[in-house]
């Protein structure tokens, strides 16, 4: 059967002017740690993978969901050209773009990785997860694990030879990472003897790489109950020789592959260890610290892949739209259906929530990157220091997680609408994204626990991180004001409404909190959102193709925040004042 | 392999209340032509049908999806036990419910039609699809056909011996209906002969009745170009033989069946007919105005299917969500996830959304039975008379159309999101709900084609049937306010910024309205949402479950009415302002 090619054309523009205009890229550069990536050098970086999701991926992206992973005779059988896909993205050294190079990487800035998995998730999600498990288990490891692991493993995870896995999930233990029930006991010789299954394992097994690298969380004999006795565990596929080969095959089996409502290409499997060897990554019971290493680089990554979505099913519809004659408009004399406003009012907000997404993915990449590069740095009297940036970090990775996959779902549909009755036939492959897109807001913890974790975890500091941010918006704003009075004024306002939701959040209780977590998230994506595309307008003088984005977010889109901050501030009681019993009937 | 059914319960309690207390379904009975329908009957005639939702319908739910019609030489094999099915919607009377009594229909309100429509599309979306194509033929057939049509048709599609169908698409012609380029050439014996391609055809084909009959729309050799131009027709499968049974076969054929995100019991076919045997229906050129007929009873329809999968993801999610424990809450001590926050904030949204749009379609059911019955009633002096209740029905149609099936698509998301993982997983069926409804949001005409109908044509008397409706609401607030202060002056906000959002909408320019349209029917929707929970809070007497589900409707969701109005103002031009080059790249 002959597969058709999406159409995929990286937004490199758009990559070049959000670093240098709005997510100040330069910061990065000037950094010690990120010296070599000038922007010239990034430029060219991003157009090189450009050109690999262009040409190699993209055309995988039908193939993973036509034919998807399967597993025979205990070996999962990846979908065709994924194999050769995978070496490409190897080959190209992108496994390990922010690697330490002392193993093989690149030592690239954050920043580039993320628009470097922007592209390919776009070309081909399925199979871009793989390398997204394999990059966060090489920082996991290159943060926790023992030096002689680090020598063994992390080369070889970062050439593409072994792939990395990450085994959280039980079935009793979804969201409740506690309550799992996978044991470790020590071997005589130093090693662990992990039991225990684990579900929903993301490319557990592949046909392309020579092993595959499991880090399992097990609780050791003398684990407490709870998160806190929790130990990370390295359990590969096969035991590595002598000569760090994978060797003799390791006690774990893939059990079985999920029929899924998407993401075809990408095994996820059930996974049964018995009394398999592993090596402790980490301090005994300080698993959960490892582990949310890796999960914390792997939010952004889904934040990412939320937006790589975005981007891929804004170009199909857009390509099919322009495509497509429907009756006749002033504006497209050929009978296009862009000509039509509410076709446009579609194409325009896709456009404009993907402006503003990438834009929260690319700050959040460079907080992370710059508090890498100053944590040894002295304090500057006024610039934030490297604390300040990994605060910063820490605040927007629940809301890159979260709003970027939803805007990933919310595009997606849209572009099927943006279809009619076409987007609904699998052919056209505007359903693809939406199903692929959809496990995003699940996977790497729900959409609601990333909520959760914003006015929790991240608000612990009595919203400091949050106002520091809000300050440097409204600083911006009040700037931009002069020559953009209205959308400054609208951006200013909106903060402000931001900054008395934070302050009602700080102050409540869990419960009403928790009830308005996701609305709140919500309402800072917009706010965010507003100051990227008010940011963009000052860059562009006022006018141009980009102030007229702004104009279409900030009066279309970012008054939403208003009635997201009304919810986020209606508390938990009239959510509990229903029973359980009158939730039926 | 073994099926497993969803599980479904009539939501009868919650028709009652609606029936009682906020879609005043008195006065349908009190009306001569419905009199034979009160409230002891309505409920009886709901409970028959909730019966065989539940008992037989909803088993077939998930076989349809995991067994799709297929075409086999020509013939469409349908799903296993969708004959059985149909059998049991046919022997209860259910396709005839609303037709006239005189060819074998029960003469019953469109309301209790609404109801009964919802219930079977809860339990099996893809075969309720069926006698919802053979209820809207009826209804034209009734309208438009001469009375040998009628005399020879309606018993057979009222007894489900026959099915019915719509053909307006072709390829080039889908929202632009008047593209088509069917030709009807007339016969020496009166009849026509019939060519041309449709695609999209709902349940085109069947082996569980006897004959399927095609309207399909065609341009006679003196039509004009455009809307004007065209007819309809009545193509049968198999032509009537003398004694009216199902003869020779007529020149038409199935030319294959499309492969969709879901529905997939439902066959979708491109049909060709060529000089195929056709009778004409209604006036010739006059083809829209019979198929308008057919459309708008189907648009209603349409938006009681998103609500019907509302309704099945919401009792599916909460089933999922009272046995999965998760973590431990003080709301829930068996530790069910119930008890968290955010899951109850999405149970609680569900459940407040689905009342919503309940009372939205009944109150659009009621004003077309009241419209019916009143049609040759003398004018009262102050009661709203014939005409009144048909503008009242134009005008909700497209609101219940495109807001019942954004509601469904909402809904089935949030249900996903519910089952964590699991609802990634197709076995687990969340997925289904949302990969079937989201064909409701384009097919019978796109959820953008009805905003633009509202704002336009149903705009058309200047916004007086709009502001008769929301003058009703703010009276109702009005008088609610007493009691229910807060709640009831943030409906009768809501209505004023509607009125005002409306007096803009009606002086705008058309690029304006189109711009906005969408997002207006919306705002629509949640102050139609506001006024309905609070009359049900105000009949609970301001407490018990009701009178809290309104406020969470009122205090957590009608808000996004001003953010919809925001929108809905913002015109035309700031989405004008990007060329088509500026929306890649």
């Amino acid at each position: 059967m002959k597969v058709p090619a999406m159409p995929y054309t990286a937004p490199l523009s758009d990559f070049r002017f959000l670093l240098d205009h709005i997510v100040g890229y330069h910061r990065v550069a000037a950094t010690d740690r990120f010296a070599d990536a000038d922007i010239d050098t990034a430029t060219a970086v991003l157009a090189e993978a450009a050109k690999l999701a262009a040409d190699t991926l993209a055309p995988l992206q039908r193939a993973g969901d036509l034919h998807p992973a399967r597993l025979e005779n205990g070996v999962v059988r990846t979908s065709p050209g994924f194999a050769e896909g995978f070496r490409a993205i190897a080959e190209g050294g992108w496994l390990g773009m922010a690697a330490d190079p002392a193993h093989g990487g690149m030592g690239l800035p954050m920043t580039l990785t993320t628009a470097v998995n922007e592209m390919m998730g776009s070309a081909c999600l399925a199979l871009q997860l793989n390398p997204l498990m394999s990059q966060g288990q090489i920082e996991a490891l290159e943060h926790h694990a023992s030096d002689a692991i680090k020598a063994l493993y992390l080369p070889k995870l970062i050439s593409g030879e072994w792939t990395g896995t990450m085994n959280l999930t039980e079935s009793q233990a979804g969201s409740d990472v506690g309550a799992l029930r996978a044991r470790a006991t020590p071997n005589a010789d130093g090693t662990y003897a992990v039991s225990g299954q684990k579900i929903y394992i993301s490319w557990a097994d592949n046909d392309f790489a020579t092993n595959v690298c499991h880090l399992v969380l097990a609780r050791l004999p003398d684990g407490a109950p709870g998160t806190r006795g929790i130990s990370l565990f390295m359990v590969p596929k096969f035991l590595p020789d002598a000569n760090g080969h994978a060797g003799q095959a390791n006690s774990l089996r893939v059990v079985s592959l999920e029929h899924k409502l998407g993401l075809h290409g990408s095994p996820t499997a059930v996974m049964d260890y018995d009394n398999a060897t592993g090596w402790l990554v980490g301090a005994p019971h300080k698993g959960m610290a490892a582990m949310f290493t890796m999960m914390n680089n792997a939010r952004l990554g889904v934040g990412v892949q939320g937006l790589s979505v975005a981007e891929g099913a804004y170009q199909h519809a857009l390509y099919y739209a322009r495509d497509r004659r429907q009756g006749r408009t002033p504006q497209a004399a050929d009978g296009a259906i862009t000509g039509h406003a509410d076709v446009r009012r579609m194409l325009t907000h896709m456009k404009a929530e993907i402006f503003a997404t990438r834009a929260i993915a690319l700050w959040n990449a460079v907080a992370i990157d710059m508090a890498r590069a100053q944590t040894d740095a002295p304090d500057g009297a006024d610039a934030p220091d490297g604390a300040d940036w990994a605060a910063r970090a820490a605040l927007l990775t629940p809301i890159t997680k979260a709003h970027g996959t939803e805007t990933g779902i919310e595009v997606a549909n849209t572009g099927i609408q943006v279809h009619g009755g076409m987007g609904y036939v699998e052919e056209t492959g505007a359903a693809q994204y939406l199903r692929d897109v959809r496990v995003t807001a699940i996977y790497e913890g729900t959409n609601g626990i990333q909520a959760m974790d914003l006015v929790n975890r991240k608000m612990a500091d009595g919203g400091e991180a949050a106002y520091r941010l809000l300050e440097e918006i409204q600083t911006a704003a009040e700037s931009a004001r002069p020559a953009l009075p209205a959308l400054a004024g609208a951006v200013w306002n909106a903060a402000e409404s931001l900054r008395e939701g934070t302050e009602w959040l700080v102050a409540a209780s869990v419960d009403d909190r928790n009830a308005g977590a996701v609305a709140y998230l919500r309402a800072f994506a917009r706010v965010l959102g507003g100051h990227a595309h008010l940011t963009a307008a000052t860059a562009s003088g006022g006018s141009g193709p980009r102030a007229a984005l702004a104009r279409v977010f900030i009066t279309r889109i970012l008054p939403e925040h208003a009635s997201l901050l009304a919810q986020a501030q209606a508390g938990a009681a009239d959510l509990y004042a229903l029973s359980d019993m009158d939730l039926s009937a």
